[in-house]
């Protein structure tokens, strides 16, 4: 490390400095805009650095507070520190960190949970207010100063050109094979001279591979060698396998009807055990030659692309149990022309996830039985991570399918319910809903229509006569007839869960 | 007529028949893809002779109902009658006509309510069935067999291309000189075969004048003379011109901010009384050199094209007043330069609504105290139009705006609640609220903080000190503190409304 073999530019070495001193260019009070997507590429010092030192500020009995925004979740050197600190006053756009969590949903932490891929332009509009500090972990320094990104690449680019000053950390434990993996776009624009984003297809590079940034920014410099936070994997359960063969098999049903090609379509997958358990069904299908077009890579896709399924992946960010982060340092140039890492305004634009017609798959908390999908308020008030990048994928999709357990707390509580609690997709933009008790497929059905199905096919057997009974009572006495409903019962599972622990009466 | 002038294309004057002899193509049980958008371009004859057509069978006790696909709502000559007659089996994507909302609420018939920029596609992709028939008004027949598009274009591309066989409608009332007006975009395709739309600002053309049609597949033309449904228009109330005051403001304080350029970006409004305040509002306004990428064209924008404030104006249909509509009937040529009338899926598409960065205008029902938008369910299961294309362009607009008087029904309803009965547009799509009483700029607030601007700002003061009392004790009393709830009351509001005929206890 005294070497700084990572940092090429020799003009800026002067800049290395310990992450206590980095961590005093931020001042209570202030934005910082760090790195970070699912557990990579965040830094790992200066966030530790700031707690300790915010914590010390506490104990003096002054005050002192910032407000935080990254790519989505970190780990726990980051959002856990600092929020154990109680040094986060406002945090955007993603987090699943228990402690933060904890903070948000006791009341002491506002949190504002964006569509991911609305960050960067919320920012360059300005509706977010100044970026004081960003702090951005990357890979090395380029002799021309251009910053080789690291694991993720999130809002990076955004964070170092809005920022009036900027720390870094060059974490040598992330890969140097990482180098022209990465594609930054640097076409964006604000109305009204945004042009089209010209990507046709997933494995299109359309940028540079390394982050611009304006030295004299530049304040300091951290050197780390620091792992990543790498969850250990969730092995699938049998309902997570049973999910998967509904949706395989159903993938097999549109390429037969000949709504899918025999390829599919490029993958979005969300993370976890039952989305590993699609992927891994998918290892051991007849499907060849696909692309996954998402927002992380995880354990499953990196499977599919050793096996030769998967022919490229493009994301914002790796998100792999430490077994599969070990496999892909290790063969990190075998994967360099199958892997593109990019900002999450182009992993999650809009334009691009229309044009390339993804498949969409994300899990949810709760679906009601018009199929409004709550994917991130328990009982609709308690907030478990965040939309994330579910809004971006779920709308544009040329299908869009949510995956769940029909129950969930040892069966006290239903993934179907009469009326969602919260709602983060409507009904038009729920095309497939799957549980291990099967699966229901939406498209071009009436409210009515839909509540049948998914009732049918999808609720657990324990809930689906109440949620027959409900239903036909709200047939029978509703105000309206396009979606029946009883305003007065709607919540009352809900209610029932918060009373008594269980939604079954 | 008898000249068969508009059918300036000899081999197809041949099929020239009446009304009743073109209705006897359309059989029971068959799908039937209309032209109509906001009672502009429908067919006027060939849906009052199917419904003829149908009573006599229904008088005779055979079934006679068909499935109904449109741009979106129509005039009283096709989905009134067809609805009187029970003919229509299910509908979509949008109706605004009486009887059709009677019978969609009564159960009698199936409506399925979608985003408009997603039919065409969706269509294509083969998800809502075979197309049987398209029924399509048109301007006039070119001499190479081409369609001149009518008042609306809607979906016609489509049904046009996907129909086993076309009726036509040649409708002369339509002004001639519309010839021209019309930019029909041949360049979608299903993925993995998409590519960039090339259009980057509201003047571009992109595509054809007119529509393609496979001749051998039409089996009927239709001549008629009949005006569109234009309905009167209400003159804007103190409500209305309030609401526009609060808005026009915020347009100034954007503007002056550097948020906003001096001629704003491309405008996209709703039709009514509010919209229309707004519009008047802009007449009125120092803004200049503005543009309007929308629907609809409405009696607002006409006065603004015309007073030269709004340079062109792109939409996929008109919606004007009888007035209006004369105006423009008699001044057509003098607006052709000004106009562009497109296929629904380019006017709202997701793509190019992001691109061009537009300001969204739309009106609502409810909304919560965290700003989530009810559009479409009146106490959450009564149909009152639909989601139309209010989804297309909130998410994806520079600022969505929500509009709406603060209460209804002569105060026994208020648009503002504890939580939506129903959700279009979940809080992250909704920036600003404006009611009367104020507006609220929701842009990188907390659930929390929107809650206490909706309430001070938006909220009738007849309703606030009881929303104030359920969100304190909400915050007291819920499971989580992201969004706080009270699920066994939230709902309780509409309940008290359908059992008491008002909200106010």
């Amino acid at each position: 490390m005294i070497e700084h073999k990572r940092i090429r530019c020799g003009g800026l070495r002067s800049k290395v400095m310990s992450a206590e001193q980095a961590a005093s260019f931020i001042t209570s009070g202030s934005t910082v805009g760090m790195s970070g997507f699912t557990g990579s590429g965040y830094p790992k010092a200066v966030p530790l650095a700031l707690a300790e030192h915010i914590e010390k500020e506490h104990a003096v009995g002054r005050p002192f507070r910032v407000r935080v925004w990254t790519g989505a979740s970190t780990g726990p050197e980051l959002d856990g520190a600092l929020a154990k600190a109680d040094g986060i006053e406002f945090r955007l756009p993603y987090n699943s960190d228990p402690v933060v969590r904890e903070k948000i949903n006791s009341g002491a932490m506002e949190y504002f949970d964006m569509h991911l891929s609305q960050v960067a332009p919320m920012a360059w509009q300005g509706f977010l207010g100044p970026l004081d500090t960003a702090v951005i972990e990357v890979t090395g320094i380029r002799p021309d100063g251009a910053l080789i990104p690291s694991s993720s690449v999130g809002n990076n680019k955004t964070w170092l050109d809005q920022a009036r000053h900027v720390i870094l950390e060059v974490n040598s434990w992330q890969n140097a094979a990482l180098e022209g993996m990465h594609d930054i776009y640097y076409g964006t624009a604000l109305p009204p001279n945004r042009v089209p984003i010209p990507l046709v297809r997933p494995d299109d590079r359309i940028g540079d591979p390394s982050f611009r940034c304006d030295s004299d920014k530049i304040v300091a410099i951290v050197e780390t060698y620091a792992p990543d936070r790498n969850l250990p994997f969730a092995p699938s359960d049998g309902t997570a396998r049973a999910i998967a063969g509904h949706l395989l098999e159903f993938f097999h049903h549109e390429v037969a009807k000949g709504r899918l090609p025999a390829s599919l379509l490029p993958l979005q997958s969300g993370v976890g055990n039952i989305a590993n358990a699609v992927l891994t069904g998918l290892l051991g299908s007849s499907f060849e030659n696909m692309t996954a077009y998402t927002e992380v890579i995880q354990d499953g896709m990196l499977d599919l692309l050793t096996a030769g399924k998967l022919r490229m992946a493009s994301a914002t960010a790796f998100s792999l149990s430490p077994e599969a982060a070990a496999k892909l340092n290790s063969e990190m140039t075998s994967f360099s022309d199958k892997m593109i890492l990019r900002p999450q305004e182009i992993s999650n634009h809009p334009e691009l996830v229309r044009r390339l017609g993804c498949i969409a798959m994300n899990g949810l908390i709760e679906a009601d039985i018009y199929g409004s999908v709550n994917s991130t308020h328990i009982m609709g008030s308690r907030i478990q991570n965040g939309i994330g990048g579910s809004g971006d994928f779920a709308r544009n999709a040329s299908i869009s399918i949510f995956m769940t357990p029909s129950t969930a707390k040892g069966g006290k509580i239903s993934a179907i319910v009469p009326q969602a609690s919260h709602v983060d997709h409507i009904t038009q933009d729920v095309q497939v809903l799957v549980t291990e008790q099967g699966l229901a497929d939406l498209r071009g059905l009436s409210p009515k229509q839909r509540a049948v199905t998914i009732i049918e096919n999808c609720a657990h057997p324990d809930y689906r006569p109440a949620l027959s009974d409900y239903f036909r009572r709200a047939r029978d006495h509703s105000y309206g007839q396009q979606s029946p409903s009883l305003p007065g019962e709607a919540l009352s599972w809900h209610q029932r869960f918060i009373d008594s622990g269980s939604m079954l009466s």
